[in-house]
């Protein structure tokens, strides 16, 4: 049963319609002025979907592509195609289509790819087998982010005390993954607990993720929230209101230097001058143990008009003025107190402790393998 | 002759119509999308102005009042009023109503203190020999400001070499002062000299000074400046295109804590961090000697609805989600690399430093009286 109930902060992002024909997904380009959960099982429409940010957030798309997966290999066999071949080539074809959505999501590609390889393994269950097959992977990707989030709560609540003041920029929340978020997971678990964290949000500028999405659902979910611009946040730190900051990430390099929405590398260096620890809040799918460092990752340029004239009832700048609108910025891991993984929180040296996560995740890889070996 | 050329830069935020008898006012509010110069003479008109920030800015407003007081006391002439006291009486009442429109500006009761100050020096000489020199008074005011500004330009020139990156925030610019600004000035004469600064301008939220007004008076008058949402400040410095940073300020403590807009402080400690020289450009009116640090300075709270809604086609929050909205923040003087005033840069330590440039002031206001003194 998909949990439906935002007003109370009980819903999931992406999910499953219960009657098990539709992807469902809470429409975020309409928070926070409006709540609507779509339900699609159209191709076209769900690409389209992902392309205009309807569902948004690394691990949220990862989710709903496979969900779409399976809606879609259900909507052929009902369509007629009883043959495996046919129905792989035409599932291959809806499979292309998803995946270019979002040509930079590396979530998208990997719950694509991880679907078609289960379908490919599943050759010979006949086309009903395989629908079968598609959907339980599909469940499990739902199932193991809700699950990682949730474990990542459990090791950042560990860094966090009762009634702290935690700041957070942009949305790494319940918005960007099924349940819990990334960042917000220690929130969350500490509300569960009774905490009381008081949590500053950065508006983040030019999208306003912040301030339209993580108010949102942190307000919804009865936590104590309080919106600031994002050149408020060195006067809530020097007036002693914050004793963390946590925020999520898209890509995070070997030597911890972290690529995240812009803003992330400024808040990091205000957090070290006041001596706050700041923390990232990582799944190990967004390490990407083979860059050095965060000089490698290339860096998105957008459009100028999400800050000359984006959200605004007029030109709030004047017409052709040139703007500089980088979308994320690397900070350097020397600037991180901890990276908070499902596998527990790393601590700098990152050169060495994470050679030591990526023998865990190995390892753990191996273990779930060979259970899923005996599984099929 | 009031330069009006806005569209090259040639222009005068505050003056006085060609046929001496009005305020003339460049409508900020308006700004960037329409330029329209208000044309006044009616005493609650021109307190509206100013209340509604259609003339802002702390010198800019000061200037406005001394001109208005003037333009005020001539039509009190012309309306019959010929004997002194009933006169002064009047114009004390005019006085009382322009002095109100904003209560926490300085340079708004400076001004007009000093204008009626004048008035009842000038006592004796009959109405028309009273609003003759107060005309002269306002005009002086304006002259100047103008002469501030342009001193801080050649001092703040002194710290910067043709060709470098400059980043400023809010707008400490000619729109905030009669010509030149404060921040603006070293740029603008710099410009005049061929120096090609590359300025950066923070756009300011939450209501957008740098956007509407800093990247609009700078790209009329040719400079080459680029639009950033505050929170891309740490980019732009860890890629190398800044090399100073340069703001106006509200209030400056003697040991050189600087009250500007809200946030000045992070700019300051991104700064600290990359090595980047932090300026304040103050004209003197703006140091309070009688404060020893800025904890004293109170910091105006202003309305949730700036982060909320304002500019906004809709909601971009949740309608009831709490705001933290401070206007201003307080840069510890630890911070600031110099001040640059109108008698040279003020270097730390600013708790000596700051005690010799009083010294300076005060002999240069002596000097300055002894020949008012022949005066009149």
């Amino acid at each position: 049963m998909m949990k439906r109930n935002v007003e109370n902060g009980d819903f999931d992002t992406v999910g499953l319609s219960d009657d098990g024909r539709k992807l469902v997904i809470l429409d975020q380009t309409q928070l926070p002025g409006h709540v609507e959960f779509l339900e699609l099982d159209e191709l076209m429409e769900i690409r389209q979907a992902i392309y205009l940010l309807k569902v948004r957030g690394a691990p949220a798309i990862g989710v709903a592509a496979a969900i779409a997966l399976y809606v879609l290999a259900n909507k052929l066999m009902e369509n007629g195609f009883e043959q495996e071949e046919t129905f792989m080539n035409a599932l291959k074809m809806n499979a292309n289509v998803i995946s270019s959505a979002r040509p930079t999501a590396v979530n998208l590609k990997w719950a694509v790819d991880r679907m078609m390889k289960r379908a490919e393994v599943c050759a010979g269950l006949g086309v009903d087998g395989i629908v079968m097959e598609l959907k339980r992977e599909a469940l499990l990707i739902r199932d193991q982010d809700v699950d990682v989030c949730r474990r990542i709560g459990e090791h950042g609540l560990t860094l966090l005390e009762p009634g702290q003041g935690i700041l957070t920029h942009c949305n790494a929340g319940r918005l960007a993954t099924v349940r819990y978020g990334t960042a917000t997971a220690p929130i969350y678990l500490g509300q569960e607990k009774g905490y009381n964290f008081k949590v500053f949000a950065d508006e983040t500028r030019p999208l306003l993720q912040g301030a339209r999405l993580t108010s949102f659902e942190l307000q919804n979910a009865g936590v104590d929230v309080t919106l600031i611009c994002d050149n408020m946040a060195a006067t809530v730190m020097k007036e002693g209101k914050v004793q963390a900051v946590i925020t999520g990430c898209d890509r995070v390099a070997l030597n911890g230097d972290t690529a995240n929405k812009i803003g992330t590398l400024g808040v990091a260096i205000l957090a070290k001058h006041y001596e706050i620890p700041f923390y990232i809040a990582a799944p190990t799918s967004s390490i990407d143990f083979s860059i050095p460092k965060g000089s490698s990752i290339k860096i998105e340029e957008r459009p100028d008009l999400e800050i000359r004239e984006m959200w605004y009832t007029e030109p709030m700048a004047p017409k052709d003025v040139p703007v500089f609108n980088p979308a994320f910025d690397v900070t350097d891991g020397s600037l991180i107190s901890g990276i908070i993984t499902e596998y527990g929180v790393v601590r700098p040296p990152f050169n060495k402790t994470m050679r030591e996560l990526r023998k865990t995740i190995k390892a753990e890889e191996e273990k779930s393998n060979e259970m899923r070996g005996k599984d099929v």
